[in-house]
């Protein structure tokens, strides 16, 4: 049992209701199809409270909140009062106080969303836009929203497969929690064994290690960000080594299944993880995906934050 | 005499007749009921020109700002063309000439804002967001709005103690002055000797370096925050011993007059001037101080910009 | 040909069509004169995405577009994900994607803007504001709206002067472009060899290196700024000598024709290329270019963003 009201907050996938996962999604459809709603929040103040730096992020966020009529703050936590030594508690306690309803918080810790949602003055919401490795609740809705526009709303005969470093992936894992919610037939998930947890977030998929055996038949190949970092903590040999067995190829795209489609959360290294031509060619729905992005999150905070 | 329009710009709280201080008070509480005036400032922009950061003090000014339907930007000067050789007084000259009607100024030297104020162009108006050691008039009027509500309007029975660094702090001497202006009926100052100031900042005030002695029959404990700065400069030995001789604790609380109330300008040092338990105690009003800074500063927006 | 529609951005100046700059510096006037239209961009987000700080162009672009009623966002490109190796692509395709349709680009390298412009999805607009040392085209307008206001909109007998640092000066580019497509009578350009540029950019100037020659009998004195830089790259020896030789002082200004009018795009280095008596004086229209700034920005965004 979480200590914060689910329903008031968005701290993960793992517990939402599937009824309530595709209202989102038929909610975030409405707005992706270019439909605003000036007056949802009219009056209503939302802040971005962001412990860790993002900008795309932010600016997703800040343009949902615009479309949807709020007035739009930001608190970069990195360069303010918490260096003044202030909790991250006090400093979100600190602005609700001044009114604001919203917080759209990141941080670098896993479970501090969780941990200040549980602490938040009754009427006002929490939305986690990442923390730590634990969850990006808003990219898995989208992810699941770009693959409803691909294939369909029944996901019960897709094959995903989720491609890279999951170990250290918070979309990956709010990827994971989401497509079982919606009950997607299979999930495989392919990488380095150095880059997949060995705890229980894999339960329930097909795991390997051969990227080009489990391509055959996927309809949807999601792949992950490598971050630099894993060469400097030893757990990758090498960017052209990765590449060479993890790279998403033109070639590789025609093992999967026909028609299948081909994601990323963004930044993308071209180059590594993915090549030019399959981050560019017709498959990719990379840009999809950051189009709906800003839809998911005008049917979240909608959702969270009208009266 | 000062060189700026007093009733154009708010510098300090020295000079403010009574009647108009009190005529900003009753316009914060509407505020502070939850009215917003969105036509007030429709069409009229307004800018932070921050030449020492502060993202609480600029939030709660943005939000007000907000609520009066102005349009807001921010100037952070740390950061921008002052890195280019340009004065502060060419930069408020550049913005004024863009249009922008009111700014909200904060500056590292005493006196840096009403100087600004003296040079603006005709039709602009200057809000000090704190100088130097000088004022804070803002945050002066929201602990008055603050003391107005838990005590009612008439300060002429008050015994109000402020305590702590009262030398560098320009909370304090726009307090002071507030409290003057409203005739409090007995202001109350404690400290160590080395972090009180020797000039006429204390006038008509009972100075003590007893801090148990002075809370007897105080009816508002107004804590002011220690800078880490003041050990490094020799004025105080230990943030252990500032905390055993002028830390607020829970038994030290009861010593103060029945129904006493806590105040505290943020963001607090947990632990340093004031316990856990009293900052999150009923006797704490800090957060509906917060709350007040927005009232308020629509007030005073309201009150300069208003054509 | 540029591979990228010119109705569609604005990258240059070079190749506007006389009848188009007129248009758009007869909007500006409107706009000049305190008009808003709020509704010409009601619901169209923009972006400024600045690959080089800026803080006054951006303001000046910010207060354009709230002017017209779009929503405003900030991309400061020199803080977020380009230093996790995305390109200035990707970073533009990212947000187009996020539903943005006008974005306002700074760019250190000359040309980059147009390259981003010949990339961009359809649908959005690309608006220059300063790429390396080639254009800087809404300054150019503004500086043409400001000597329309000036000496009236034929420039046929206009005698315009350029003083300074031309070489590296995108400023002076533009200007120089928008006065050859509005055929002003005659352009000097002034300064020390070394600060000069040797290709076609002088074309048609009458040159120079004798600023108090070259004063006489001009009917406006466009100076530039000094860049320190310069210094340390060996192209100016002193301050003091670059003062003595082309700093715009009072007597100087006496030996131009009667009535001619200071310019200067800011921020001005006093007591290098102007001294505060001219920079003060009567004869100055610096701020009222500054002026001129918003309302030639919001003619360019209308212009470029209204359906």
């Amino acid at each position: 049992m979480p200590a914060f009201d689910p329903r008031r907050h968005l701290i993960g996938l793992q517990d939402m209701p599937r009824e309530r996962m595709e209202g989102l999604l038929h909610r975030a459809q409405h707005f992706a199809e270019g439909h605003d709603a000036r007056d949802a929040l009219a009056g209503v103040a939302v802040c971005t409270l962001f412990f860790e730096p993002s900008t795309r992020t932010r600016l997703s966020f800040q343009l949902a909140a615009q479309r949807l009529g709020a007035d739009v703050l930001g608190f970069d936590a990195s360069t303010s009062s918490t260096s003044k030594g202030e909790t991250a508690l006090d400093t979100l306690r600190t602005i609700e106080a001044m009114g604001v309803r919203g917080f759209i918080v990141r941080h670098k810790e896993d479970g501090a969303v969780a941990e200040l949602a549980a602490h938040a003055a009754e009427g006002t919401s929490l939305l986690n836009a990442g923390d730590g490795r634990s969850a990006h609740p808003t990219q898995g809705l989208l992810d699941m929203l770009t693959l409803r526009q691909a294939k369909g709303a029944d996901f019960s005969k897709l094959k995903v497969l989720i491609v890279g470093d999951v170990k250290h992936s918070r979309v990956a894992r709010s990827d994971l929690h989401a497509l079982r919610v919606l009950g997607a037939g299979e999930i495989r998930v392919c990488g380095p064994a150095s880059l997949l947890p060995d705890d229980d977030t894999l339960r329930g998929c097909v795991v390997s290690h051969d990227f080009d055996a489990a391509l055959e038949g996927a309809d949807a190949l999601m792949m992950l960000r490598l971050q630099r970092e894993r060469m400097e903590d030893g757990l990758v040999n090498s960017l052209e080594d990765y590449h060479r067995d993890y790279g998403l190829t033109r070639s590789r795209v025609l093992r999967a299944a026909p028609g299948a489609v081909v994601m990323h959360p963004g930044p993308m290294n071209r180059g590594v993880e993915i090549t030019d031509e399959v981050a560019d060619g017709p498959e990719s729905w990379v840009l999809r995906q950051v189009a709906n992005g800003v839809a998911v999150r005008m049917a979240v905070l909608e959702d969270l934050l009208r009266r």
